[in-house]
């Protein structure tokens, strides 16, 4: 239960002094990060949450896990922290090692080059650079030098240097805030609003109706949809000139709402890809890293052969990507910069990974979600009124409330509960808990939930 | 003195695993982090180098300082590297005071607001969005709602939600690599070539004689091309509808070649901006943080008031910008992402500055900087058939070689004296050491070059 109003005023106070020198409209709490713990997370006012948001979905063992902690009293570790190397040019002497025992250990399926980034726009930035590097290459018959003009013409951002293609995205997707990024989402205006962005083709994403057994005939319908929109538009847009080079989606759009497309949709999806000669991009940075069970989402989908290219960052604590062999850049210096990710978090990364593994965390998220879902289910049944189209795979869960004011009231009322929920689209709750999060921890959700049900 | 060849066998079996997981034409040296020091690297094939390259300009104070090393003594700055948290939704208890006494502290004179990012690009990204945003609220008359039109059109990337802006950016520059730096950047092909791009206003960068005092009529007149070109540009874009926003620009060109220009036309410049309407950001990404003997380059130009925006990454560890109060957005989440930056970077920078201060490192710059460029003088009057065009502040020193391929013999047998030197552009030498670098140090570079000249 939380001690004082949420915020409470320590927190205010904070916030005015912030606001003196940033713009601080979206600080929600400040937090005692040395005293939060393991599924909790204390504020500054001494209120403690069980946090099932946990820094955006970006804490895959919570709060000062012990084995994270003990990585620093190895004095090689502290000079690995310490000293950042532009990673691209100087690598450290053990970094392929480390690149190995990390996110090699655990790639999707086929995919076996990866390249490392700072941050999750900046994965999907260079992931879509790659795209269209293949996609021209393709287009050159496979040769590969550059013509004079070509040369030329780029440095002045025109054709054919800079050739004129486009990715395609969906309706409420969601891949970042830098401009090529931006231009690919689509989940809030006010994200998008008085920045100057680019024509390229947005398709509907599938809306389904829930239970997801009792709308088969709907959503299938919406998944015909979806599809045909795609391949009109990746049409239209090529006979424009305006090339299609590749289809950027995310396995569960996040902060467009948690909305899920079948396994069905993503199989259709990348037969289209090929029959088109698009590639597939499939963004994990939210969904990666484990919550929904295993540890890509797109693993969940039984795909024909694996997607090109898979975007991470978030719980994966480096961003980058994992791509097929076919979409490395031919030489060096066109996917760069000056850090090309960091070190330290590879390192922290390795232990992650080990601790996934012995601690059994997949199988731990499949449990506790199994609890959340069959929960949150009972209550949707209880207070229809309330809450509805409980969805999910893991712990990756989320619930509608009829409306936006109704869902943030849940979650303030969560608050002094002391559950720390997030939200995201107009109307849905959705739970990131971390991967330590366990079964008792979701009969406690679920039971503060109800509690607050009760109250609206 | 190197003791194998550079780069080693060592290096290149490494060079072979990482090929295999990893494109890694960009990649140079392995390096052993944990036995370097100061100004000094050692590779993995046992050869030391001074350093005057330092990661792409990124390391403030060479490798493994020992007051950096021993922060992480501290459990509390233990706990600070391994939870990190959603900066702009919850920082930590203690947030505002570290911004205070590292960034803040020294901050440009009149830029008190602030947003901390995690690199160079998405620093740059954002600034622009953050000029967009003032530049349609003054479009709006100070109106601070948006139409339900601009709402909707800005979801799917259309006009009036996402204004037609444009930023003029200079040839030769480098802004970073994601799709909206990229179209500001024009140092090098590989870096654009293939990459769909914006049709943007590019104006010429003065492009002066050298020595300066030798060439004041040639180069007075490359300032007044250059602007009247910025003036026409920004009248022919405004009159097209593709309204110029801003302009963007660094104190020294970096990556396109160390290019200077004179106080006088960035005073010149930023009097064009404001006759014009646009806003000036000045991009210090590469020449922040003190290299030049000032904390910002842009102090050497005594501008008649401070530029908008400044933006920053490398030496300062973390990215973010500084700007005016007016270029805050009005509201949350309109400049924003996950992680916005990493506690665990700012904590190293203010350990940085202040060792900076303690120890007089602006002071240092200026005075090894003096030992570079005098040197550097001497060796282009008795080697004008070698190397010329000597320019620099501080130890931001850079000179010509005749042509590329006497630039890499320059700087590969400077590898084989031990010393590890950059280039730029297509002929230049750039000299980045850390703050640390003594007159003695530059001495034993000045020495070293003179012994390669000697062999060409």
């Amino acid at each position: 239960m939380a001690t004082t109003t949420v915020p409470g005023p320590v927190t205010q106070q904070k916030l005015e002094e912030l606001s003196e020198i940033q713009e601080s409209g979206a600080v929600s709490l400040f937090v005692n990060y040395e005293q939060s713990l393991g599924n909790y997370m204390l504020d500054v006012d001494g209120n403690r949450f069980l946090d099932v948001y946990t820094q955006i979905s970006s804490l895959p063992l919570g709060y000062n896990h012990p084995d994270l902690l003990a990585l620093l009293d190895d004095p090689v570790n502290i000079k690995l922290f310490i000293n950042r190397p532009a990673l691209g040019t100087f690598p450290g002497h053990d970094w392929t090692d480390r690149l190995r025992s990390s996110l090699l250990q655990v790639a999707p399926t086929g995919l076996n080059n990866l390249c490392t980034m700072s941050c999750g726009s900046c994965s999907n930035e260079n992931a879509y650079k790659a795209i269209y590097m293949w996609y021209r290459t393709k287009e050159r018959g496979g040769r590969l030098e550059f013509t004079e003009e070509e040369l030329q013409t780029c440095m002045v951002n025109q054709t054919p240097g800079c050739p004129t293609y486009t990715l395609l995205s969906f309706k409420g997707a969601f891949h970042g805030r830098t401009m090529g990024c931006l231009a690919t989402t689509h989940s809030k205006a006010i994200h998008k609003i008085d920045i100057p962005s680019l024509d390229w083709p947005i398709a509907d994403f599938p809306k389904y109706m829930y239970p997801l057994e009792e709308h088969t005939t709907h959503n299938e319908h919406e998944d015909n949809r979806c599809l045909e929109q795609v391949e009109s538009l990746i049409h239209t847009y090529n006979k424009a000139g305006n090339t299609v080079a590749g289809i950027v989606i995310e396995p569960i759009q996040s902060e467009g709402g948690d909305n899920h497309a079948s396994p069905q949709f993503f199989q259709r999806l990348q037969q289209l890809a090929k029959t088109t000669g698009t590639a597939l991009l499939i963004d994990e940075v939210q969904t990666g890293g484990g919550p929904t069970g295993k540890m890509w989402c797109h693993e969940h989908f039984n795909l024909q052969e694996p997607p090109d290219i898979v975007t991470f960052s978030k719980k994966m604590l480096t961003g980058g990507y994992y791509c097929k062999k076919e979409f490395r850049p031919n030489q060096g210096y066109r996917i760069y910069n000056t850090w090309m990710g960091d070190p330290s978090k590879v390192v922290m990364l390795q232990e992650v990974i080990k601790v996934i593994e012995r601690d059994n965390l997949l199988h731990m998220a499949t449990q506790s979600g199994d609890v959340l879902f069959k929960g949150l289910r009972t209550l949707d049944q209880k207070f229809p009124q309330h809450i509805n189209s409980v969805r999910g795979r893991g712990t990756f869960v989320a619930f509608d409330a009829g409306n936006t004011a109704k869902r943030d009231a849940i979650i303030g009322r969560l608050k002094l509960q002391g559950i720390h929920a997030g939200g995201c689209g107009d109307k849905s709750v959705r739970l990131r808990p971390s991967l330590i999060f366990q079964p008792h921890h979701a009969h406690i959700f679920v039971e503060k939930l109800e509690t607050v049900l009760n109250t609206l």
